[in-house]
């Protein structure tokens, strides 16, 4: 584990299940800090409180619920983040602007914050360096499992530790997603540093995958980088070298999130190569990899390549139907815009049922190429959804 | 029923339920046509091969058939869909460029087309003034009802008839749908302004409904005016009142489309005013339609207006998320962003129980407005598509 750092989770009452609802992340000392958040036009109170703290350039804390949104709460909602951030900074006596708030769950319903500040005693009680798997059950929401990444890195001959944990499951696409994660890392980098490798990971992670389509209000990334490690990236490749180490742990998550979206069954990555330009592979992918049709397909474990034809159709992207090749996996199901009969498709459909599978589109229209990952679309997914606030 | 026009369906077999799957519209006498199609890039041959005869501007007979959506089937699909409409003059003894093909179904596989030759002896004998209904039914792919809608006008003391008949329940969204609708009248127009009637009354109907958010690659309307009525649109008057009696014909066909869509149980108009400008109140609408978590939230009969509001965030349209106000029904359940309380909730709780209710968005952002029509998202949608095929 990262040096410095410590974690906790309690059940606060949030959640109807009494399960954990409130996580703590602490660092011993002031670390860098780096966030990227939702682009949703509504947004919650923490993540406006987040972007407003970043601005200092480190942080000590993280106080993260799960069970409710603190989303379309107005000024009572900012007061509530303001407070749950505040009793963290009074129990470890630091600065207030250096604790970070975020908040996951149902939106519109006013935070239980009185709940979170009577669990605060018992939060702080219980942090503890080896509290990171404990924290990431504590954001859960829909997620069946909780997400924790470690990897290690070295620069110069000197260790440093990343962990990370996030939480996904539903009203993800790209741009962001209904997800938290936090990371934490020993590495010694500038905060400025730190945010362009975030943004950079994020490009090539959250950014890419897809459950639903819908976005959410919440999304936070948030990485604490504390120094503890003695490892300094002070050049430019020491800094693009943990960049693509954070890319890489973003990328396990993002994968995670995906095959644990609600109801998900299984994970799929939409590649779309020989585009006009990079937007237009990337309005392919996306197109692709939402579309309900596509994705019920998938679930039925039909290789019905005839949605996916239709659904490139409607993406606005310029390309000739009679050109393009498509596979699942390594076989060939579609070319030159028609099947390649009965073999191969009792091919893909053996492709179909294993639970990670990569679908190729040759547009034969381009250089450019992009990639989404997404889910399948089952009737759990209705069934969660419908359900949700019950 | 219009004046001049006989229709048929029988089974030819595509249908691997033994169902009517192939149907014949006629014309006594040759009909201004007019037509509006899908826009997705990939397009099926029937639909290719319309907006070439469209140009003719007169037509006799459309043959349809559902079970298999002749797309993504090359030149032997265009020689498909050449030789069903030559079948049809041959048997009819007229030109062969007066005969329109629409095909619904399943995409990629090669259309049977011996099937339909065999089975159009049949068809034809079966041709009666009121086989209209049973044409319906011959079009009908996951839809459980047969959809037909029958007006009658008046020009300067003359009647005349309008029927129509319409598929839909699947990859239905804005901007075409996969859906097929014929229309009979017995008006007298010309071809041109037909066309301009069609347009405006398409744009008020089939353009403003969403199933699943997919588009198809079949969608065709056609309409043919005989002039058996004697009835005759020549001033602009005469003309504006048959495209409002044509709009209605086709809205009310457009809600039967979206009651029956694939699963759904309920049948939602999302309203959006005070928009800063058209397209933004039809970009939110449409965004608020086609959102998953919105529409499985229907399903579940939860009130769940955070959704709507994460939504709306996500459109890129430009509102403050502090002044929206949001009814169910006339029941106000966001008051400037907030959540009006439990009773208002209780409220439109009960609205959300009707099968058909109106959700109206006040972003008060503009004075421009617009509506779609959607339904709600069930785990009957997700078990239709996992197995559409087989």
């Amino acid at each position: 584990m990262p040096k410095g750092f410590k974690a906790s989770a309690v059940s606060a009452g949030i959640k109807k299940n009494g399960k954990k609802d409130l996580a703590l992340i602490v660092s011993d000392v002031p670390a860098a800090v780096a966030g990227v958040f939702t682009n949703n036009r509504v947004q919650a109170a923490p993540v406006v409180l987040d972007k407003q703290r970043l601005a200092f350039g480190t942080c000590r804390a993280i106080i993260a619920n799960s069970g409710n949104a603190n989303c379309a709460t107005k000024q009572q909602g900012m007061a509530d983040a303001v407070a749950m951030t505040r009793a963290v900074s009074d129990a470890l006596s630091v600065d207030p602007q250096q604790v970070m708030a975020a908040s996951t769950g149902v939106i519109g319903v006013p935070l239980p914050v009185e709940k979170i500040l009577s669990a605060m005693p018992n939060l702080v009680a219980a942090l503890d360096p080896d509290g990171f798997a404990d924290a990431a059950e504590g954001i859960m929401t829909t997620d069946t499992k909780a997400k924790l990444v470690r990897r290690q890195g070295e620069i110069a001959g000197r260790g440093f530790q990343v962990a990370a944990m996030a939480k996904g499951a539903g009203m993800i696409r790209p741009d962001m997603a209904t997800m938290l994660c936090f990371v934490c890392t020993d590495i010694d980098m500038d905060a400025s540093s730190l945010q362009q490798a975030l943004a950079y990971a994020n490009a090539r992670s959250f950014n890419r995958i897809t459950i639903d389509g819908d976005t959410s209000t919440n999304d936070t990334v948030l990485v604490m980088a504390n120094g503890r490690s003695g490892a300094a990236a002070r050049t430019p490749e020491q800094k693009d070298a943990f960049s693509a180490l954070l890319a890489a742990v973003l990328e396990e998550l993002a994968r995670m999130i995906v095959a644990d979206g609600e109801g998900a069954t299984k994970c799929v990555e939409i590649a779309v190569v020989n585009a006009p330009d990079e937007k237009a592979a990337r309005q392919a992918a996306d197109t692709v990899a939402n579309s309900n049709l596509v994705k019920t397909a998938f679930f039925g474990e039909d290789a019905n390549w005839g949605r996916i034809l239709a659904a490139l159709g409607r993406t606005g992207v310029e390309f000739d139907p009679e050109r393009v090749d498509i596979w699942f996996g390594d076989v060939r199901i579609v070319e030159n815009g028609s099947g390649c009969g009965a073999q191969a498709e009792a091919a893909a459909t053996q492709v179909l049922r294993t639970p990670e599978f990569s679908v190729y589109i040759d547009l034969k229209a381009g250089a450019s190429h992009a990639s989404v990952l997404t889910c399948d679309f089952s009737v759990d997914y209705v069934k969660i959804n419908a359900d949700y606030r019950s």
